[in-house]
């Protein structure tokens, strides 16, 4: 023990027995992050701007990627609803614990974004069907399987995005894991028309798998989202419109002039199968690496560009 | 779609185009909470009061239940320090997004419970050296497989916590999930003594299973505590103690007269193996029922006794 104290006394924040998540790269549990640091140029894949939304609220600024490739008519809905100015002076409606943060653009009639009467929505609904897009053939895509096993179905990577597939029908899906961005429908099927979307901040609600469109994952800013009040009402719904955080405005990267180029790494690379096995073995502060890791803890590698 | 509205309108908040957790019995997707709300009385079990931990801070009270099963020198070490109120006005330390909120007694020199120079926490650690509790014999306990695929070893249920197994090297241990409460410690892996400790608020981080000494889970009141900002230094650490949020006390429940007699449901019960079966195959809102669901997502029941 007295021989790790001149290591310990480098990193003096590690001292306060902690169990790390990303500590820096001079101590243990740290290869995951070595091997991102290190990777080289060819490992990583450009974010097209166009698909990353940026969401300025009242709490912070959330960036986040839609996934055309998995969802293109809601994609193509939300980012018209972006263009149109659909989502300023938008709400975060409800935040539910263990869950998601959910938010709404403002509705066509200027009335405030939630609780609108069934009437409204009905139209609103109307106004914009989408096909339900919740998975889709996996017929041209290549798959990276994780090599752990996963409860649910097949799992692994698929151009970036934490996915799974079932071969025997064909078809892909993106995963819900922390982070996921999705879109809230009502009770059939398809009436989700991006104009609410939520992104999960709990324990990766993977039953929502195959049930609900999957659009996207938040690249930065999530924090200050999850952290904010848990609403007190059924479903985590803020009671009343003080208690709704406001969105001053949401913008595709493309329409921002000068906003930060997105990486992501390539899960098809050997930097990304070294990524997961060092989360899945992880040394230092672990006394016995788990020897496997769950898809929603082999999180894709992201970054601005530098 | 038309003849969904009569339905929908007798439930006006399911109308918010929402992912739903745990919507009223009236609506689908309820059955998990249907079998728990009939469950006999034979299916619950009693939780000793001197095994609930009872945390009032700034934020909230947070309800405590302790697992001395598997965790017993730490557990008495937690009691005796609750008992001599070292807990008392302490303070939340870090908050690190989808990982932890931690928590720290008061040291005993009375400094402020964080940031202590090595040599004060070096002294901390040898005045109440404890073993490694992370897994312990499986020998004599009763376990309640799960039914369903685990990416990291055998999991279920054992005396009603979230857990896991080793056969053939006859061990057993308790699971990281949400709201699963650990001991902090150092590099060393002995040197957590129970003066801080943490609880998960986010992706349930399987890969600290038998790597850190879990004493327990959060029976109510986490909701404050996740939604507290999260720390800006490394590891999620606060900078300043002003972000710190104070510990007003800790008391055993067996210490607070009147307090609530808290159930656990018994995860050998017909009961439990119902409201597993409901939770993997959700119906109502979700079109395509997982077939399966993951041990965190598969929380045991708790309950305020009537």
């Amino acid at each position: 023990m007295k021989r790790l104290l001149p290591l310990l006394l480098a990193a003096p924040l590690l001292l306060a027995q902690a169990p790390t998540a990303s500590p820096p790269p001079s101590l243990a549990n740290t290869s995951a992050d070595q091997i991102i640091a290190a990777a080289p140029a060819s490992a990583w894949a450009a974010i097209d701007p166009d698909d990353i939304m940026v969401m300025d609220t009242a709490a912070g600024q959330m960036v986040i990627q839609l996934a055309p490739l998995f969802a293109p008519a809601h994609v193509a809905a939300i980012k018209a609803l972006v263009k149109a100015g659909r989502f300023d002076d938008g709400r975060i409606v409800r935040v539910q614990d263990n869950y998601v943060v959910q938010w709404a653009a403002k509705p066509l009639d200027g009335k405030e974004p939630v609780s609108q009467p069934p009437d409204v929505r009905e139209q609103r609904v109307r106004a914009a069907p989408l096909p339900a897009e919740y998975e889709r053939s996996a017929k041209g895509l290549a798959f990276t399987p994780s090599p752990f096993k996963d409860t649910y179905a097949e799992a692994g990577w698929i151009a970036g995005w934490q996915a799974a597939r079932d071969r025997k029908a064909g078809t892909a899906w993106l995963a819900h894991c922390y982070g996921t961005v999705g879109v809230g429908r009502d009770m059939p099927p398809d009436t989700g028309d991006g104009a609410e979307l939520y992104t999960v901040i709990g324990h990766g609600p993977r039953h929502l798998d195959r049930n609900i469109a999957n659009v996207g994952r938040v690249l930065a800013g999530i924090e200050p989202h999850a952290a904010l009040p848990r609403g007190t009402e059924a479903l985590g719904f803020y009671k009343d419109e003080a208690q709704r955080v406001k969105i001053a405005r949401v913008r595709l990267a493309s329409q921002i002039p000068g906003f930060p180029a997105w990486q992501m790494m390539d899960t098809a690379s050997p930097s990304f199968a070294q990524v997961v096995q060092a989360r899945a073995n992880r040394t230092g502060f672990f006394v016995r690496p788990a020897g496997a890791a769950d898809l929603c803890t082999l999180k894709v590698p992201v970054r601005e560009a530098k």
